[in-house]
């Protein structure tokens, strides 16, 4: 099965989550928004399924995934079908359940790290937000952060510490949290560096995961885009204290 | 199965999506923090597994459920679980992945009423992030909720109208949609009275879920918690223009 991922073309985002499973797994996958238009990829190709009115399943936003004639939308729900499919997850209802539950959790905190700096409205600049995004981000560095850093570090530590979220074996989860922490060094790192020392297991997790064999070398990769200042992760100083 | 829900006793909240999918369905089930503490329920007793560190799959927040020996948080997930059992979506995977794609989208809209009223900190009062209310919800009411109800209403209109979103038989997507535009009615009953001339197929929805004989006897009883203003569903009259 060759899949198909759409997502905006720019930004890692929420479309990240979906590349590292495909990456990690070794799948065969086309990046269709990144693709020229010279082979029906490129942006209009996603803006052709999004705008669909005649999509059985229509995704309310990207990413979206193509699985032959299935379109699946919601990043953790893509997880969901593609976990089992990549073995990136145990086949168990209660593991599968359970990696789904983190997954939310994941989901539910890389919200709150959008809106550090965007609590006002999405389709605003952050300059049109920043006194707000000031105080939203103190509440977040401040309150929100070190409470769910301090969940999936007690779910490491439960694990006996060098293992992944689910036990011994990676799972879609733990690319997920790769990539969260990684983000959040890139947008937070005083908060982060400060907040390192009480959550070993997290940063030890982010730096296995990202010397795993694929991961290096996607990492390393042209696919790989860098963060910057459009996606959900951005550095902004005066966020950061 | 006699399922135990730990959720906030005194707020429809989150926990009102599941409560809705167990009373269609008439399944066995104690609110357990709105339980006595002499029948060993009541806020101890959620407090004691949310602070546990002796669980196997730890939730984050409530709501949860406890299913036999299992514990499932994020209600979404908890959705997922009780779907098939419960009767409330059909058996094939498509279908589940459809259901569950529609209940994340129904899940991010509603963290966007959450923060109309709190977009600055949840931990914070209203009225001391009033002024960044007035322009999230200001952008909410004019921009994103439009945007999410029309989506819904497209996804009716496709199904022919007169059923539900994943077709002729109820599931309990439809179940959260209700409560979606029940709680929304209440919160900006203006910009919902504008709005409902556009969206016939949701504003009918919302009227068969609530004729169906249990969730009429439900919303009926003193089950049913009233919409208040811990909730996430507040009316404040200066954020509904």
């Amino acid at each position: 099965m060759r899949y198909q991922l759409y997502y905006w073309p720019t930004i890692q985002g929420r479309g990240e989550f979906i590349r590292l499973a495909l990456e990690e797994a070794g799948a065969d996958y086309d990046d269709v928004a990144r693709g020229s238009v010279h082979n029906a990829m490129g942006m209009p190709a996603l803006m052709h399924l999004l705008d669909s009115d005649q999509l059985e399943y229509p995704p309310f936003a990207p990413p979206f995934l193509k699985a032959g004639d299935r379109i699946i939308g919601q990043t953790a729900n893509i997880l969901l079908f593609l976990g089992p499919r990549l073995g990136l997850v145990p086949e168990d209802e209660t593991s599968r359940l359970w990696a789904h539950q983190l997954q939310l959790t994941i989901a539910d905190l890389l919200t709150e790290v959008h809106d550090s700096h965007h609590p006002i409205a999405s389709g605003l600049y952050y300059k049109d937000q920043k006194p707000e995004a000031l105080r939203r981000a103190q509440d977040f560095t401040a309150t929100r952060l070190p409470k769910f850093l301090g969940y999936f570090e007690r779910i490491l530590a439960r694990n006996g510490g060098d293992g992944y979220l689910l036990g011994d074996a990676l799972s879609y989860v733990d690319l997920s949290l790769f990539q969260i922490i990684a983000g959040l060094c890139h947008a937070f790192p005083r908060t982060m560096k400060a907040l390192a020392p009480a959550h070993p297991r997290l940063m030890a997790l982010h730096r296995r995961v990202a010397a795993r064999p694929r991961i290096a070398a996607y990492l390393a990769s042209g696919r790989r885009l860098s963060f910057n200042q459009q996606g959900i992760f951005r550095h902004y100083a005066e966020l950061d204290r």
